[in-house]
């Protein structure tokens, strides 16, 4: 029986709401935006903050590497503070945040969605990868922009631009902080498309697959 | 119930096995290797050329007007041959005789592996795709060396070698005949990581999901 399950999902896709469904029917905890409230008692900033910057901002040392900002104070022993850029490490100080918030919830069975969880958990220590199921749900884009017209009351055209939108913030994010790519099936023990056979019906699925 | 139920697969990652299961389980046909027989009798061209060319070559059509040749013939009507690459066609041949072996199959509910059935099935007026479960096996590569090793009596370094090359061929064959491109989620219902659960609880979860 697998004891942690991370869905990491396509905007539009269902897959916060198969998740809650997975974990409902196997009895584990869920997670989700609730992390955020975590992160932001763990790290000192505020929860408002976290949740507008969390998926904006590149990871602040690759983006400076990158840029090749010099960093002040480095010179008198100290760790440095990049000029001109300060706001950058916040990036890694919620990541940071979330990291050891994620690693704390698998002291009991729980189903967490986004937030770069199956890489967390694989790469860490504490953890049995036979333990862990890491599923990427994705849909159609026709099923995935009439779901965010139902539930946003959004127009077609402009529910289409918040799915590209979205999707490529997660995936930034994600490319930048693991070693891995987004969406690459080497990350994740399954993938299904939830249009298939619908949100019920997926969720049904991977708690089969959380039988083995 | 899915009628149709196409298995596209990594090298070495059992999924012509886990095909096999399912089309037991399921009490359908199973096809593979055969649509190379049923293609020569189509196409006149020998079984044994087939195999061998079945992925070597690239779409005549395509490599020709990539490389800009000439077509002897056409200024008299006729449908030109082209100049010095005769044999290039040829791949075309084999394609479309297996496009028609394929459509033929679906006089009854059957399990296909490999051969591009997914987009034929898919793109194809006479198939509901409601009918139709197209499915992607993959494994960790540790997983498909060792099984490589078991089942061909290679050593680690040639089998990893095999499984680079025979699935670049793969993707080449599909990405050249096919619109779409091989292990793209998008053209699939599900993939699954057969290294997860094992080849006898994949082919048991595909069976599953037919059900719906």
């Amino acid at each position: 029986m697998k004891k942690y399950i991370t869905i990491s999902r396509e905007y539009g896709s269902g897959g916060r709401l198969i998740g809650k469904m997975v974990a409902e029917q196997l009895g584990y905890a869920f997670y989700d935006k609730e992390i955020i409230d975590m992160a932001a008692e763990e790290s000192g900033l505020s929860a408002e903050f976290i949740k507008k910057t969390e998926q904006n901002l590149s990871s602040g040392w690759l983006y400076n590497l990158l840029l090749g900002t010099s960093y002040a104070g480095t010179s008198a022993g100290g760790v440095g503070q990049p000029v001109g850029q300060a706001v950058l490490p916040l990036a890694d100080q919620i990541f940071n945040a979330e990291r050891k918030i994620i690693l704390g919830l698998t002291k009991e069975p729980c189903v967490i969605v986004g937030r770069c969880a199956d890489y967390i958990l694989s790469t860490s220590d504490q953890i049995d990868n036979k333990d862990l199921l890491n599923v990427f749900i994705y849909a159609d884009i026709e099923a995935k922009i009439k779901r965010i017209e139902e539930i946003y009351k959004e127009t077609e055209s402009c529910a289409k631009k918040t799915i590209i939108q979205i999707d490529k913030r997660r995936a930034n994010h994600y490319n930048t902080f693991t070693e891995n790519t987004w969406g690459d099936r080497k990350n994740y023990d399954m993938m299904i498309n939830s249009s298939t056979a619908g949100i019920e019906a997926t969720a049904k699925w991977i708690v089969e697959m959380a039988k083995y």
